[in-house]
């Protein structure tokens, strides 16, 4: 039933596209149009990537589901890179860890545990995933705290440390895959478990799909970074809160359409992986890459510094969701604490004053 | 024998009020008399809301001393919210969670270690209390932490989010108590284990008591602010000292006599219990009631908003207790621990200038 | 063999003063010789402190290697202390905390895990050092967290608050030595398994060792600090990351190699116990040691204030050693973990503008 309502959504896409033309300045429509298309695409995404990881055995499997895990967000990215708004870039990168460790995760763990009474999971992967998230904030949070100087000098500084750190993160995260995968793949058992139980496509399908449909998410995606910032004024939203609420909430429907099935399942193990993995993907992956990437696309280089209330937020994220996975087992008030830690960054990022972020 | 003394010192309450008549200019020994009057006034409250709890079942009873086992912690910030001592309200508040946390756990667990080699105490119940802790810093971090700005936006917007973020608090503070008392109260169970033996009064009596002394406690505190800050001055304490630690350990005098005899008899458990859970009830509970109360009977809103130093004091006060509990066993050096990282932050305040408080 | 390496770099002793001589403005080849010349000397200063404390028993065995374990280091602060070089000395007190932490126990943890799949290590031994690692990071973050102001009073207060908090730091180690060799020795059973397999010298060779060699080290040292500054601005480094990473490294060369091999042996306690007990030794018992000595020796009393960027990276480096031992189990990605976070570190103080630091 929840595949049909996700491709009932499908129409959206003509339907957003037909709109541009006919009302190119109707900003907060295209808005709401582009909202609903983009997350069918993505669940079509996320389902053609499980079908071709299924397929090729599980290292090949990984490493794809390890890349092209986060492609909507990737390609949303790169239409904002593109454009140069850069702002819109980190916020909804920002965003995206924050919203997948704290609401991903927490709703997972909310959802399960209404069902059951105490959930358990695998403690040694998700301790793994903190860690790695934890890593990319101390990258993330260094240079600010180190280097306060808007000079000439500074800003020399932030862009050859951007690039540095950007290099770094990503041989961490292969690192880190070599790690889950091929020398300690035994740790990480139960997370291996497949895809919340879809039947795999076939291989043609699959890569049809995977081409296809990114092209769509890419056209959508324009639609939806020209519209966002007026669509936002409209309907009295900060842009803080459109790029780290809205945006990541868009990026990340189909994941969490998984992990909350997972959780109810009782599979956990699957919810807990889906959650905290895709945020570390976005921040050792993602990120970095765009900083790499924006310096053939962009208009001028992207570096790696966040807005401080930014970085604040993925610390104590990554933080809560250290002390939340510390025992591997779960209750509902566990999924309450990290939606009321998420709720806090919600509210305050609503009200802030427009000038501030 | 320690009834008796805190018996005998309900002797300074009208000594307090007979020397507020003939000398109402003393501060310092007004200051001084109503200390004295206040630890034992504060047992009695103490008592009597844990007799009331006792014959009511554990549900209501719970309920009962989560509302009101800070009440002299309260009675004393509302009287001071009234006089519009905002900087002392906020100050002991903050300094109520640092004492609690530091000072009446690092001292259990030293007293208690002194006598026995090693003791365990309920891990999961010391755990959701340094979680809700963790929930709470957070809500009083985020707000500095993103808008430093003093502007009219910034002060409007301040005060919405210190609104929001009280509800929010209390919310979160509430779904704890279904968790422990309601869904999961196995988890609690020795945490539960009643008031370290004390024999409940009747009915009628506690109820007496608790009205009766509750009046007093208010009367008292009046004294207490009112000649507090005057005290300070001759004594050569900063105003951040007094509010942090004297109010501290004053309005906390009655559960630190419960929670040191607990340890001795090494019922850690009730220790813990009794430090966490004091602050993290007045982080979660206490103080966002007194934001909302603010509205109607102090001279202006009063936001959540604290001094960094304090905010930075609760944090580290938070994640030490968060390490400390992280495997439910202790020795006489984690109470040490816990006594320096307090000593450090009362050396600071008592020797810190006055104006940058 | 390897020590015939080291026994060989001992000829750059006599190297080092035969080139000041003759060209006392060499300075980046003076420097180069004198980190050649310091690293055996403090290799023979590690095996005659360890040879002294294997025959005087575990108890004054403890306490020596305990105090006079990081001779080295203290030597070489000493000497920047004497010739006034403050910043120098606070740089090389942080990073030697930070390397510690990150590289020693980094390598240590990946060259294990390179040989063994997975690797145990007493967590209790580990976990005490890791708290009084964030006990000293509290007592070092605290002013800067307080007081911001450079004013006269800022400035007494400053030196008081040093003052007190290094007596506070001197009361916790010697109390966490008390713990650990006296009152509960078997949770530390085996760290202190002895020193990876050197046989002791007689004791008479062993004093004489450390009595002369001391004396080596001093006058190397004097060497090194007065060519350290001039040869970092020839070969393009900055200050920031010749006090940080260069002296951290050789002035801990000689536990690196004891580290290092333990790890290759599978004795991982002793690895442990090497990196996070010296990083806590410096914290705890070098830094405040050198805070004291100042006002003999130093031009001015020095401070326990570091700069801002120091006190974040000694912070993450105890949080990420705290998140890190908490299971006591290891393989080789936990190494590489902890090295990532070093990198992260050292990357951002090369490339730091020397201004800012």
């Amino acid at each position: 039933m929840r595949h049909n309502t996700l491709l009932w959504l499908l129409a959206f896409v003509p339907v957003v596209f037909a709109a541009q033309q006919s009302n190119p300045d109707a900003h907060t429509a295209l808005f709401a149009l582009s909202v609903l298309a983009i997350v069918p695409l993505a669940a079509l995404l996320s389902h053609a990537t499980e079908s071709v990881a299924a397929k090729t055995g599980d290292s090949v499997g990984g490493l794809l589901n390890a890349t092209l895990g986060n492609l909507t967000e990737l390609v949303i990215a790169l239409t904002a890179l593109r454009a140069g708004q850069y702002v819109l870039v980190k916020a909804s990168l920002a965003g995206a860890i924050v919203t997948n460790t704290l609401f991903m995760l927490g709703a997972s763990l909310l959802l399960g545990g209404l069902k059951y009474h105490e959930q358990e999971y695998n403690r040694v992967s998700a301790r793994m995933q903190a860690s790695l998230l934890f890593l990319a904030t101390v990258a993330l949070l260094i240079p600010s705290a180190v280097a306060q100087a808007d000079s000439a000098a500074g800003a020399a500084f932030n862009q050859k440390l951007s690039l540095g750190l950007s290099v770094l993160l990503i041989v961490a995260y292969a690192l880190g895959m070599v790690f889950s995968l091929k020398t300690h793949p035994e740790a990480f058992a139960s997370a291996e478990a497949g895809d919340a139980g879809h039947a795999p496509w076939p291989m043609g399908l699959s890569l049809a799909t995977l081409g296809g449909v990114t092209v769509l998410v890419a056209l959508v995606s324009e639609i939806f970074v020209e519209s966002v910032q007026q669509a936002a004024e409209t309907l009295g939203m900060t842009p803080a809160f459109v790029g780290f609420i809205v945006v990541a909430l868009v990026g990340g429907a189909a994941e969490m359409v998984s992990a909350f099935s997972a959780a109810r399942k009782n599979r956990l193990d699957l919810s807990v992986g889906i959650a905290l993995g895709s945020a570390s993907q976005i921040a050792l992956f993602v990120a970095p890459v765009l900083v790499l990437v924006s310096y053939v696309i962009g208009p001028s280089p992207m570096g790696l510094q966040f807005w401080p209330g930014a970085v604040v937020m993925m610390f104590l994220a990554t933080m809560t969701a250290s002390m939340v996975t510390n025992d591997g087992r779960s209750a509902w008030f566990v999924g309450v604490l990290l939606l009321m830690v998420y709720a806090i960054f919600a509210m305050t990022l609503y009200l802030l004053p427009p000038r501030v972020a």
